[in-house]
């Protein structure tokens, strides 16, 4: 049963319009400081909840950020909500995680569900490139933060990893070994990390005097092993050739190892293998995954302190957007080429 | 800039009171199909939000299911969190997710956020045993469908694995490997889920005429491959005789083969690893690691199916808990003893 502001009065011995007072910040100095402790204690045992939505529709705040996440199966999003969650919650806010299984439609309802109930600050993981990309969507709702993935807007508080770096030094290590023929197997076309590492990947080999193959490159719809395997797959029944693959992330890699244990090859036998966010598990896998590290709990709390600057000074200029930092993890999938 | 009401009744061409007819469920058979259509294809084209914590507070509804969870890092509960969105999804509720960072202060702080707002109803996965487990916390906020661990209150709407059977299964696959000492890496004692796989291992032990050996038991305080190392290397230092080990999950039995492996044993030669779960990675670690399945994207579907229930029908007796059945998947870390 619902307990109601009668019953913490009951309990603090006030009158109901005195607890109410006592209860809200605003009025509370009217009342005694005696009185307000006495209700706020009898509040607490009771584990009063005050009606919300009249108060937040009174006091015109929610205390509330939501965080719009695409697919939280992906492994790199419960650190980086994790990230969020600890930063925002030390600032008194309840982060509310919404799961859109990037369905822009699922998406629409759902943050107008909470925007109607009111919210203070966005954090949005769920930015693509094209159809459904406008920032100003979000914006028009509360002060928004992008992060791991840009919206079209470039002016647009975003936190990313520093994705070049991190493809630039993963192809450096596999040149260094002796690979010149080096597949990419790369993210769904709609978003902006698939473009940025695509991007990186052409720079790198550029750079080293080499050209991009459209013939060792292939792309996946989901960020699975399944969609790795199969893309990979495809590669190397086409006959195409290539000593080492450079995988969209780590969950891609492993379907990569799939395909490859699949056909009777072995890695870094026949293919030297490097992924990309260095997963739960990535030192576990056999051979243990060279790949770049990500520290997405880090790229979490970015995004909530950008976020919670912006709540505090809401007429600067937003922060300029950060590239958090990555490193190349080395390990076991990778090796000289055998030919 | 907020799109308000009188934005909308502009751009349709009628008047606010209109449009706000039109808009409202309740009151929109009062005005024509036509005007309504033409109210809101403008709502969808402004992205009008409604006011929703007034309307709310008028309709006293909230179409909003809050799942609260203990740590989204912990790998079972993405796939149990898409479990209930999609079913709750389908039925027209929004779920909203709360990590509460095991921490009870925080997870009592955030709950009174979203009751305040207005919740539907609840799918709890943080019940612990002893302090805090008050279910009753829950059920006086909405109607509430526990999951993965059960509450102190066993009458209580619970979906649990069958973990009784998936232990009897992995101890009577070691046993007719041939293994007669079987270690047990168990989880935090404050949690259900650690106590029935501690009774099942032991009454699995006692129907093959074995007897529970205290000194080939220890325990995890945190669900962590670091954690099942550091416990299980406690356990391998100590010198007790075992030649098999029955971990709490798979990350806890990712530790063992940390453990196993900083000492220059092998799995399966020297030690056969059983964890439980299957999360995802459990077949591609080194080696591959035969664990108990768990379906936790179906305990997720079935909690929120048992929730919707109770939410149609108030009155009715809740569903009997379930217990979802799980399956034993042999892979490569059990084999006969080499002693």
């Amino acid at each position: 049963m619902r307990v109601r502001l009668s019953d913490v009065a009951e309990r603090a011995g006030v009158h109901p319009a005195t607890a109410s007072r006592a209860l809200n910040e605003r009025t509370r100095s009217k009342i005694s400081a005696e009185t307000v402790q006495r209700v706020l204690k009898a509040a607490k045992d009771l584990d009063y909840s005050p009606n919300g939505a009249a108060q937040n529709l009174a006091m015109n705040r929610s205390s509330t950020i939501g965080v719009i996440i695409g697919d939280l199966t992906v492994p790199l999003f419960p650190p980086l909500l994790l990230g969020v969650d600890n930063v925002t919650s030390a600032a008194g806010y309840t982060a509310l995680i919404v799961n859109t299984d990037n369905d822009i439609e699922r998406e629409r309802a759902r943050i107008s569900n909470i925007a109607g109930r009111g919210v203070d600050g966005l954090v949005v993981a769920t930015a693509t490139i094209g159809d459904g990309s406008d920032p100003g969507y979000y914006t028009r709702i509360a002060p928004t933060v992008f992060v791991v993935r840009a919206p079209a807007d470039p002016t647009a508080p975003t936190v990313l990893s520093d994705d070049s770096v991190g493809v630039h030094a993963a192809v450096e290590h596999l040149f260094a070994l002796g690979h010149r023929r080096i597949a990419h197997v790369g993210g769904p076309s709609n978003i902006s990390t698939s473009i940025a590492r695509l991007r990186a990947y052409r720079e790198a080999l550029f750079e080293r005097g080499l050209e991009l193959d459209p013939d060792l490159c292939v792309a996946v719809d989901k960020l699975t092993p399944s969609d790795g395997a199969e893309a990979f797959g495809r590669l190397i029944d086409s006959g195409a050739d290539f000593t080492a693959v450079l995988a969209f992330n780590d969950s891609v890699a492993f379907g990569c190892y799939k395909a490859l244990r699949s056909r009777g090859l072995t890695c870094p036998g026949d293919v030297s293998v490097i992924g990309f966010n260095d997963m739960t598990g990535a030192d576990l896998v056999a051979p243990p995954l060279t790949t770049v590290n990500v520290n997405h709990y880090a790229m979490g709390a970015e995004a909530a302190r950008m976020l919670l600057a912006m709540l505090r000074s809401p007429d600067t200029q937003p922060a300029h957007s950060a590239r958090m930092p990555v490193e190349l993890v080395l390990r076991e999938s990778t090796a000289p080429p055998a030919r």
